[in-house]
Order: structure tokens, then sequence, then C-alpha cells
């Protein structure tokens, strides 16, 4: 069967789909970190290893596979939409959550989906709303890998900015409204928000504007709905300030609002499992896809995950991970506090809880992949998320290079205040090669900030 | 937040993907039995619950949870293509089945990806390779799931005829030479076959046959490769008769064929992981797709899968799958024999593993959803598949009508007899009523079959 010698072998064909899909960048960080495993690594998302669940898991597939029943059960195919009693313990957690009970949203355990970690609930509503050139409005910046997501279902991302309360609704309403007027209302399908600790600037939306935005989306839903994404990921890893009611809390109907939340951050990555409450003619739509997607997520996860909540080892280890994160928390707030110089020119995030910190460095500065700076961090010992990766181009096709999100989530304790004092070396000196740098803002195009 | 009492509320604006996807006829089975959990069901392709690997998974667990530094691992994020050392052992696992070395197939590990479930891998496929309008070849009959999941990618699906041997493969050769003449070649992404004990059939595709379709495939792809995407799902349930080396297994360079395998058919649908051997490039596209649905699929249960392949528990639950199986298809064919009219205008196979008996009742007989011989058999207790699920519709846009899928997967070894029993009732009955029916095909529109 092997090929004549003078074969040409031909390429792929690939979709339309495939060819608007790019490599996730977090590939790349991985890579860098993988090559060089004695980087300080304030890059990775991922939670903290000494904080995993081990013992509890244990307790709990002791138990699950002593009972014949049900170890046969875990091990069986289940549902598209998920197991049952497990949506039924999540509905009662998320009342838990929100102070309010499942009927004053209009929610029965009918309107929940178990879904392969919260990404493939995001995955899957692009996927059931999105034409290529449909509008997706979300922060800048924003969640990068959703942003990919988006981008390879051909959806046009238009963003408003985010100050300390969050995404800016006032922005999206005068988005919203420019839309309309052009005649392009039509194609809005959905608003993207991550309402606590945001990814990448550790920043929550507040109070004040949680039932405002779900308003503004409201009325702009003219001829169709628009469906307002919350993402919740964050939401248990809260360290001080008050615990907000989500934007999904104020549609008393559940005809507006999607929220989806997630056991890899309060609990545990590897069970792999996220759950998305939503109206019902968007879950019909969700379900059909991912009937052809899996017909379903791992169930023997799933049954690990309801036993977790039924014998009040998830509670326990969201205790668990608020003490610990805060004190990493407080240690990275603390090294930057001592060691990042303090002319004025350089700022950051001081969130109340998720995993990240966003820096803001002087205009000019480029801590993007291919950047003197980046270069700098890595020889000197230090990896981080480039900012540039969270944005969005603005109209020009230009994307800020000046940031860099810093995350306290995966390293040791006693590494942070190494890792942030290697980082402000760099920053200092390049304040010293730019000296009195010219005060405006230094854009490069998108390709050359990502590549 | 509630809406003034005069709001209309507006729909939803779906996808086009969204509005060419169905519901899977399997939820409307599904609802059947759970209506009514007396009937006999020989429509469930489940695994038999008996049969599933409690102790062996209960061994795993502990062990695994043990180990500190191991649970930890099992409960982290892993990468987007799977466990590094699970995908060894998987490539090893393949080197045995075939009887053939991985460098002999172009094979190392990277060129695995572990998906959730088999499902997964077929739908990422399609989604890299298919816009809408273009080719898919498969066999009428073929597995309802992905032709709904192809369907919904706006794929045209193609087929040709099975015969004892499988898929006719020479069919396939003139329907892509005719399309080379109309000039639709470049349409043509991809070949789905079933190369064991397929389903619904239980049909396997003969060892001459096999590299024949590569041939085929390899002397087609001239502007692009076509790929040959061969399902290998029901590959280890095998009760007698050769082990054929794979489709794949021919292809020296890894460059034509895709072979996906999954843990739930020889072990545990419960772990939800299915595994894929595929060309570089192709893969490559694979795992960006990958990247947006879910970034991996859950890390404790591959943790688990790994487990199971090297304390051996894997290939001791195939074998005590084949004693139990063989018993049960035996049970079928011996009922069958017994109970169907033997006037040599019904037929079914006599599959040498997987789980199903496909089932050819005279040309007349309408089995489908909606049929008097559906409710009949459904008012004597006993569930099957109408076989119209299984068929894409001819060039008339008609389906036939006349078959039924059964399975011995899911029921109890005692309920095979008086299941076939019932059924064979329900057909001598319309026997008698068709009496001398005339010997014309009895068509449906899809809609009709399908409804």
């Amino acid at each position: 069967m092997n090929e004549p010698e003078q074969y040409t072998l031909p390429g792929l064909a690939l979709s339309a789909k495939s060819a608007r899909t790019r490599e996730q960048p977090i590939s790349f960080l991985i890579a860098e970190a993988l090559r060089n495993p004695r980087l300080i690594n304030l890059a990775a998302g991922l939670v903290d290893p000494l904080t995993l669940p081990v013992a509890e898991c244990d307790a709990i597939a002791q138990r699950l596979f002593a009972d014949p029943a049900r170890g046969r059960a875990a091990l069986q195919y289940d549902t598209t939409v998920g197991l049952a009693p497990l949506r039924q313990a999540l509905l009662a957690h998320i009342e838990q959550l929100e102070g309010v009970s499942a009927r004053q949203m209009g929610l029965t355990e009918n309107d929940l989906v178990v879904t392969t970690g919260s990404q493939q609930a995001l995955y899957l509503i692009g996927d059931v709303l999105i034409d290529p050139g449909d509008i997706v409005i979300a922060a800048n910046p924003s969640y990068f890998v959703y942003a990919g997501a988006l981008s390879s279902l051909g959806a046009q991302v238009l963003t408003v900015p985010m100050d300390t309360d969050g995404m800016v609704v006032d922005e999206v309403e005068h988005l919203l409204a420019r839309l309309e007027r052009d005649g392009r209302l039509d194609r809005v399908k959905l608003v993207y928000c991550t309402s606590y600790f945001q990814n990448p600037t550790g920043l929550t939306l507040s109070a004040a504007r949680r039932p405002q935005l779900l308003d503004i989306v409201r009325r702009f839903s003219k001829r169709h709905r628009i469906m307002l994404l919350e993402d919740a990921a964050y939401r248990e890893l809260r360290y001080d300030g008050p615990a907000h009611r989500s934007i999904k809390s104020y549609d008393a109907l559940n005809r507006f609002t999607v929220i989806s939340h997630t056991f890899s951050k309060p609990f545990a990555p590897g069970l792999k499992l996220g759950y998305s409450a939503m109206p019902p003619d968007l879950l019909n739509a969700v379900l059909q896809q991912k009937g052809n997607h899996d017909f379903g997520s791992a169930n023997l996860t799933q049954h690990i995950a309801l036993e977790s909540l039924r014998d009040g080892s998830y509670h326990r280890h969201v205790g668990v991970l608020e003490r610990s994160y805060r004190a990493k928390r407080d240690a990275m707030l603390e090294a930057l506090d001592r060691h990042m110089p303090q002319d004025g020119t350089i700022s950051w995030t001081r969130p109340g809880g998720g995993l990240y910190v966003w820096l803001a460095l002087p205009a000019g500065f480029d801590t993007s992949r291919g950047s003197a700076f980046f270069q700098q961090a890595v020889s000197r010992g230090v990896l981080y998320v480039p900012g540039a990766y969270c944005f969005q181009p603005d109209e020009r096709g230009a994307i800020p290079t000046n940031h860099i999100r810093l995350s306290f989530g995966q390293v040791a304790p006693d590494q942070i205040e190494p890792g942030i004092e290697r980082l402000a070396g760099v920053v200092r000196e390049q304040l010293n090669t730019q000296n009195s740098a010219s005060g405006t803002q230094h854009f490069r195009s998108p390709a050359e900030a990502l590549g």
C-alpha cells in the first residue's frame, strides 16, 4: 500500500471553521513552562495542586464502588443533559449561592445541563447561536480561550471597556444603540460577561450593574432575544467583599440569561465538569448539539461530584481553597507593593477573589510574546501571560501591549515574592532604558502582538 | 425585572447549524423505554449492566488515590490531546490488536488523541473537514447518531450498499468515479466505514476489502486527501471468526485513515473515553477545535483507563464480555430460528461480534415509529429500533421501512427468547393481514418514516 515514489501528497481540504481556528495561546505558554521547569510560573491558570481534594475523592470513590448497584450506574451511560440527582443538587447549590429560591429565578433542575467543563457550555452556546458575521459583545480585556472559540465560529467580537466596577454596562447600551442605528441589531446574538473576579483582570461586576445589564439586554431584544451569558467560573473563590447575587438571579422568568459554573476552580479540574442554567428553548438547542458532540459527559465523574455535594466535602473544600488562595493573593499584592516601581505610571488590580491580578505598565511598554520584555522575564526565570492575548483589536486593528496577567493559582506560596521581584526587575530595567519615553500608548497590530 | 404584561417574548435567533440539527431518534426510544419499564428492550445499544467492571474500578481508584502525587495529578487539568502515558499504553494496545508494529503503521503516541467517547472524535473530524454541501460517503444502513451529526454539519451523505462482506467497496469506487465525472470530487471529504460488527447490521468488512477500500480512497485523493474514517467501536467484542487487521493498519505512512476506538463497549461507558489515531495534519486541526470545545476530556477517567490497561483488568474484562455477549448472541439467534416464520421472505444477520442483529422483513412491511407494527410490538411488550432510522434517503428521498435493529446488549439473558417470541408474534400477525401482499418494496418519505 505504499505510495509510488513520484506521488505528491495532496493536503487536506479543511472546513471554513477549521481555517478560522487558531492555536490557543495557552499552548505556547504551556510549552514554554515545560521547556524550562525552573521558571516561576505566574502564567498558569491551573489550580494549586497541593489543595486538590484527594482524600475526599478517595472516600467518595470507595463509597460509590462499595455499592454494586451504584457502582454499575456510575459506569454505565447516563443522559445527554446529565445525571438527574446531580442537577437537583446543583439547583439547591445555586439557590444557596444566590440567597434566592429556584422558583424566583424560574428554574427547575430541567433547566440545567452538565457539560465537559464550563468551556463546553460556552462553546455549545456559541455553536447554536452564531453564524459567521454575527456579533458578540464582550468586555475588553476578556477570557482569551472563549474569544478564540468565538472567532472560530466566525463571530465578530465587539467590546466595551472595563473599570473597577467591571464591564461598563452603559457602554453596552451605547454600542447596542449604535448597532441598531446601523441596522445591525439583528446580528447581535450574545453578550458575554464574567461577572465575578474576571479572568484576566480579577474585577467583579458591581451590584448595581447586574440588573442594569439584564435590563439593557432585554430592551434591545426586539426581533429576537439576545442572550446574556454570565460566566461565573471564579464565583466561589471569594476572599473578601460581598457575595453578589448573579445577573441570572434577576431574570425571574429564565428568558434572557445563561449562567455557567464549573467544578474545576472550586473543587477539581480532573472531574472536568461544568453546569449551566439557561432558558428552555436555548437548552433544547444546546442538548441537540451536545447529542451530536458526545451525548453526555463522563458519568463517573458526575457521580463523584454529586457525592461531594451530598457529603459536605465540596463545601469544606471551598473553605480550604479560600484560605489558601487568600494567603497567596495577599502575598502577591504585598510583593507588588514592595517591589514594583511606585512612580504612578504602574498600577494593578486588588481582586477580592479568583486567581488573577492584572498589571498595567506604562504606555509604550510591550510585554507581548515576541518582545524583549517577555524574553527578559523568561531569562530571569518568570513566566506571565502577555495582556495582548486578552484584548480584541480596536477598530483600527490595534491591541494594547502594556498589560500582564499574573496568576497566584498554581505557583507555590514561597515562589510568589521571588517571582514578582524578578518581574519588577525587568520593569525597572525597561523603565531605565525607555527613561523619558513618550507618553503615547504603543499599539501593535494583532499579528505582531500575538505572534 | 418582570416584563411588562403586554410584552411578547421574541424567539431565539439560532444558527444555521442549530436549525439543521434534529433531535436524535434515540431520545424517543429512551422515552418509550422509560414510559414502560416492563418492555423487553431489544432497542438499547447500552452495554449489559451486570458486566460492568465495578470491582476493577474500585481497586484502581483506591490505588490511584492512595498515592497523593498520583491522586493530585488525576484531579488536575491535563492536556487537550490527552494523558501521555495513556496514549503510550493505547498505542501498545493497538499494536497488539493489529499484530502490526506502530512503526509499520507510521504511528507514535503523538498521533493519538483521547476524546469524550469516540463520538466526540467522529464529531470533531466532521467539524474540521465539512462545510455545508460537502460530501460524506457511508454504508446504507449506517450508525444513525453519526448520520445526525453529519447532517447538522450540513454534509450530504451519499451511500453505498452493504452485503455480507460489509460495505460494498466497488460501489464506493463507482460513486467516486461518478462524482468525478460530475465535477464534484472536490466536495468529497470523508468516507465513513464501521469495519467491525457494524451498528446496525452486525456485519464486518471482509479482509480482502480492507486494503482495497484504502486504495480507492488514495486513488481518488487527487486535489486533496479524502479521509477514511474507520469506526472500530465494536472491534473487541468478538465472539467467533477471525480478528481482522484494521484498514488503518494498511496505511503505512498514516496519511489517509483515522481509526477510532472506545472504552465504552469493551470496558465501561461511564468513563466516557474514546481514542483515535490519525494523520498529523488532521490531528492538528482536531486539537485546535477540541481546544475550543473543552481543552481536554476528563482527566480522572483517563487515569483510571490507564490503570485498567496496566494492571490487566481491561483485558480480563474483555474476556468476561466475550463470554457473556456470545451466550446472549447465541440465545438471540436460536430464538430467531425457533420463532420467526421461515417462509424465505424473512432474514437476519448472524454477527460474529458486536451487539446487534439486523432483521429484514418482507417488502411491504412498515416497522417505523408511527406504524401499526411498532405499536403492536410495544403493546405486546417489546421495543426495537426501527430500521428506517439507520438509512439515508435514496435519490428519490425514499427510505426502506422493513428492517429492525435488534440488540442483545442490555437485555437480561432470560428475556431474549420471550422478546423475540413476542416480536415474531407481531410479524406473524402482519403476514396474515397482508397475506399475499404485493411483492414491491414499500417506501415512505423520510418525514413519514422517521416521524
